[in-house]
């Protein structure tokens, strides 16, 4: 069984109001490619495939062309759950009408665990889909009094561990977090306070277990236990990792072989830090200028339009910090800004998943102020 | 060939701030029934499924659960258009591996007309799924000279009268607005001043013309080009509708037999005039109180609490009128109020269509005194 581990495609994500979809059209362009030229059995992909519970419709097109591509033209059947950025109802659609084309769609939780047999040119494995769940869903759903991701997690493993896989290597694909993993600015927090985190050891029992969630691509614990990591940079904190997917193989026994193989980025993401005078100069060498830039100024003068003057030589510069202007409060103040930003959106995703709306003015202007108040809070506390 | 024409469900529709999800699951759980009892072959759903771009996860939920019962369970196949009310994408969405279940999704237009050979326990018949489209897109796809609604549908309609069935019955599929169609109050107009018409004879060269759009039951021109009307009451101008699904029955030679099933209703939708001294003995006496209300009060005095009175006796009163108090200012007034909310909605769904997130509030009061001013200027003109 060889398969491709994919997770946190995050379709319809947009890095500084830059929106990324043609950078998610290429790398998954590049992504049907490795699926043809490694003949895989089958593509996981362990969740988070929109970036928010109601994507763009140009974002429904591109995972809709890239599915069928892989499932109806390749004949590759695909394994894919919701992560804690979709919405699991709106994923969920029509999944059981999806069934007999290979593509294995697993939005809210069922009951009953989910077994997919599926069979391998070598050999054949069960995949066991978990989508993303809160405690709370599990305590409803069981009737059983679990707080914590760990708790939760341990509920849905129990009968996965029972089944008889016949002797068959046995899969689960999940997105949550484990303990110890390493994260990344754009991944957004599951719970507040470390009630999140899984041991590696739960998923022991298993002979692969394909994760999604972190954006950086790790294994904690054992080697089988493993994120692949986004399919591109979403944040400037990413710009040195290498992202990639995982070519996974096991054998009848159960036996491992994993690879990552590198992704392709339409533009690199990536920090440069400088004098103005010296970066326009640099950027007109530089092979790579159509990157995704964040830019360090570092000059300690007023400079009229830096960003005009910037794009003429980089075109995506889509962040500046006038890092030599720049004091530590103005720094702290920027970065708080960013956290209300974040807070606020968050907001707005879970009540339209709730309500099926969006915030009237006047209820964003309530939670606005909410929101603002709690900080004043913090400031004053 | 014996099949089931429905259209305009508008899951996830609500009528006065009511939700009507629970009527919804009702009616369908009726629609399903009747699948099984008339043993048909087929079920046509002509287009609006949902109420708008973005449906509540609970209407989604909904729809796949009807879904799933006739086309699995009951193992019935269903063609299924987007409305103007539709995301074509994202009604869309995984169409092509739906296929084999025997669920046939028409989300956005494609190039080639799309044929489906449905076969019937006495006869076979052909159906052509039209998706609702606006002329725009035809001048762009078809890249030719067109600008109403009319000239559209003939470039839809050519390819499809040309092909060849074989001798079998052909059944058009479309979601539009023939002309001299009688109008309701609920439904949202497809285009200004008239271009959004459609005549009859364009449809005469098939056998049966399942249309959506109408909530009211109906023919025009010939008696095989019909509108099923939607499934529930969305407006108190319906209340003397009676809302039914067609049964049709085509034989190998096209020959027709159509019936209207009645469907049931939760709640009836009516409107109730008089005054409140006697609307109040007579709701204690009527079985039906729990029905959604509009109530009309006649008296001329004020009245404290009027709602809250009525509500005592009739549960569902959503809307209530004093006739006896307003003059004719106030209530030309109030419709201009209406129209106004109307323009606002349809525009925060389209721009959510567009760009795939809502208005933010300084777009919305952007927007808000745009309409108000072209209000005003009306006023003024």
């Amino acid at each position: 069984m060889k398969f491709i581990h994919t997770s946190d495609w995050h379709l319809g994500r947009q890095l500084h109001n830059q929106s990324l979809l043609e950078d998610q059209a290429f790398v998954l362009d590049a992504l049907v490619d490795m699926v043809k030229e490694h003949q895989v059995d089958a593509v996981v992909i362990a969740g988070d495939v929109y970036d928010r519970a109601i994507p763009p419709a140009a974002a429904v097109n591109l995972l809709d062309d890239v599915l069928h591509r892989i499932v109806v033209e390749l004949e590759v059947p695909v394994v894919m759950i919701a992560g804690n950025h979709d919405s699991h109802e709106r994923l969920g659609f029509g999944a059981r009408q999806m069934l007999n084309s290979g593509l294995y769609i697993t939005g809210p939780l069922q009951r009953e665990f989910q077994a997919i047999k599926l069979t391998g040119k070598n050999a054949n494995a069960w995949f066991y889909p978990i989508p993303y769940v809160e405690p709370a869903t599990i305590r409803h759903l069981y009737d059983c009094p679990v707080s914590t991701h760990q708790e939760a997690m341990s509920v849905l493993v129990e009968p996965i561990k029972a089944h008889d896989s016949q002797g068959l290597p046995k899969v689960v694909v999940a997105h949550c977090f484990i303990d110890g993993g390493a994260e990344s600015d754009s991944e957004r927090p599951l719970s507040i306070g470390g009630a999140d985190k899984i041991s590696p050891q739960l998923f022991e029992p298993f002979d692969y277990v394909a994760l999604g969630h972190l954006h950086g691509p790790q294994y904690k614990g054992q080697e089988y236990v493993r994120y692949s990591g986004s399919i591109l940079k979403y944040s400037f904190s990413e710009q040195h990792q290498n992202k990639s997917v995982t070519l996974v193989e096991l054998d009848h026994e159960g036996q491992l072989i994993t690879e990552l193989l590198p992704l392709p980025a339409l533009r690199d993401v990536r920090i440069v830090e400088g004098y103005l005078a010296d970066l326009l100069v640099a950027g007109k060498a530089d092979e790579n200028a159509n990157d995704y830039l964040m830019v360090r100024l570092l000059d300690k003068h007023a400079i009229l339009d830096a960003m005009g003057k910037l794009r003429a030589v980089f075109p995506h510069v889509l962040h500046l910090e006038r890092t030599g202007l720049m004091n530590s409060n103005t720094q702290l103040q920027r970065a708080k800004d960013h956290i209300k930003k974040g807070e606020m959106s968050m907001f707005e995703d879970f009540f339209s998943q709730v309500y099926g709306e969006s915030l009237t003015p006047e209820q964003n202007k309530v939670i606005t102020n909410i929101i603002d108040s709690l900080h004043q809070g913090e400031r004053n506390g």
